[in-house]
C-alpha cells in the first residue's frame, strides 16, 4: 500500500539519519508489517538530528521513533506496536491458539534473546570503532551471538520459516539478522542469509523499505561529513 | 498459589544456578505473573549446569528457561509467555484497547528498549570481571542504561505506576531494574528504586521469589566454588 496522507493510522519516523542506519531504522519492522497486512499508513517525520519535544515524551516515553496510532489506539515499542498490527490479520498471526502462542514467541525471542547481542556487534563497530577496548569487547558479544545464531540456524535447517508459514516471528527475526549485513558474522551462516532473502524477498518488505528510505529527505546536518 | 504438581500449567526452571543468579533467573517473571491471576502451576527442573535434551530444543529453540504449556499451548520466551498469561486476566492487562497497547507497549519496552543496556553491564560485572577491556565496555554500557533510565524516571516522577494502575508493564519494567540490585547504576535514581520496591512489595512478587527460591534444591557441580 502506498504512503497515504489520509490513512487512519500514522506511524512517526525519521526524515533524515546517517548513511549507516538508512534500511534500518525501526520503524521498518512497523512498515513492513502494515504492508503485510494491507493497511495503508501516514506518516509524522522528525529529523534525526534534532530534539523532538517534550509532548512526544508523553507518546514515546524513550524518545524515539516509531511510536504508532491508529485512530482506537495510541502505543510505541515496534515489537509492541508489530504484534498489535499482527493480531489484526492471519497474514501475520495464525488464528488458532498454538500458532498464535509461536508466532509470539518467536517475535519476543527476536527482540529480546537474539537481538541485544547483535545489535552490540555492530554498536561496537559503529560508536566505538577507534576504541582501545573495543577488539575485547566485540569478541566477547560475537561469541554470545554466535551462541543464538547457532541455535536459530539448527532450527532453521530445512525449514523454510520458524514454523510452517511466515507470521510476524519471521518479519522480527529477518529484521534483525538484517542488522548484521555489514559485518562478517552471517558468513558462516549460509541457512540464516538465505532466510534471510528468503523473507526480504517478500513484495511487502520490498516497499516497506523503498518507503523508508523515501522519507529521507531531510538535510544532513551542519557540520555532518 | 503454591506450586502444584497436579497444576494444569507447566513451567521449566532451575534447581541449581550459582548464587550471583538466585532471584533473578527468568522464570520468575513467569512465576510472578501466574501468581497475580491467581493460577497454580507445576514445575519441570533442569540443573543449571547440565545439558538439556534435544528434544527440549524443539520446545525451547534457544534452550533457556523458562518454557510454558497450559494443556492449550505450548510457549516460549519469558516476555512472549507473561503477554499470553496477561491477556487471560485484566489483573494484568486492562480490557480496553487503549490501556491494552500500553501495557504491551512498556512490556516490550522493558525487553527490548531497557533490557539490553543494563543486562550488558551485569554481564560484563559478572563474566568478564578482570577483563582488561571491561572498564571501557562498562563504561560506554553505564552510559546508554543511563540515557533509557533517565527517561524512566522522567515518566515515574510521580507516579506510582507506568500508568495509572499496575500492569505487566510494571512486572517486567520492575525485574528489568531488578537486574541491577547489586550495581552502583540505580543509586542516583531514588524514584526507580522506590518504584522497584513498590511492585516488589506486592505479595504475588514475594510467593514467586520464595517458589524460584525453593526450587533450588540441587547440588553444585563438581569443582564449583
Amino acid at each position: 500500500m502506498p504512503v497515504e496522507p489520509n490513512a487512519a493510522v500514522e506511524i512517526t519516523a525519521l526524515s533524515w539519519v546517517p548513511d549507516f542506519a538508512k534500511g534500518v531504522v525501526r520503524d521498518l519492522r512497523v512498515r513492513w508489517a502494515l504492508e503485510e497486512v494491507g493497511a495503508s499508513y501516514r506518516e509524522r517525520l522528525f529529523h534525526g538530528a534534532e530534539e523532538r519535544s517534550a509532548e512526544y515524551l508523553r507518546e514515546q516515553p524513550f524518545n524515539q521513533v516509531p511510536a504508532y496510532s491508529d485512530g482506537e489506539v495510541r502505543m510505541f515499542e515496534t515489537g509492541a506496536i508489530v504484534l498489535w498490527i499482527a493480531e489484526g490479520s492471519e497474514t501475520l498471526m495464525p488464528r488458532d491458539p498454538q500458532g498464535r502462542a509461536r508466532a509470539m514467541s518467536w517475535t519476543v525471542a527476536a527482540l529480546n534473546s537474539l537481538e541485544p547481542s547483535i545489535q552490540q556487534v555492530v554498536s561496537l563497530d559503529l560508536f566505538h570503532a577507534g576504541a582501545p577496548w573495543r577488539p575485547g569487547a566485540r569478541e566477547a558479544a560475537v561469541g554470545l551471538a554466535r551462541m543464538r545464531l547457532n541455535r536459530l540456524a539448527q532450527r532453521l535447517s530445512g525449514r523454510d520459516y520458524l514454523e510452517d508459514r511466515f507470521t510476524c516471528g519471521d518479519l522480527m527475526t529477518s529484521t534483525v539478522l538484517r542488522i548484521l549485513k555489514d559485518t562478517e558474522v552471517l558468513a558462516d551462516y549460509p541457512v540464516l542469509t538465505a532466510y534471510r532473502e528468503r523473507c526480504e524477498a517478500r513484495p511487502a518488505f520490498g516497499r516497506a523499505l523503498q518507503a523508508q528510505l523515501d522519507a529521507f529527505t531531510g538535510e544532513a546536518p551542519a557540520g555532518w561529513n
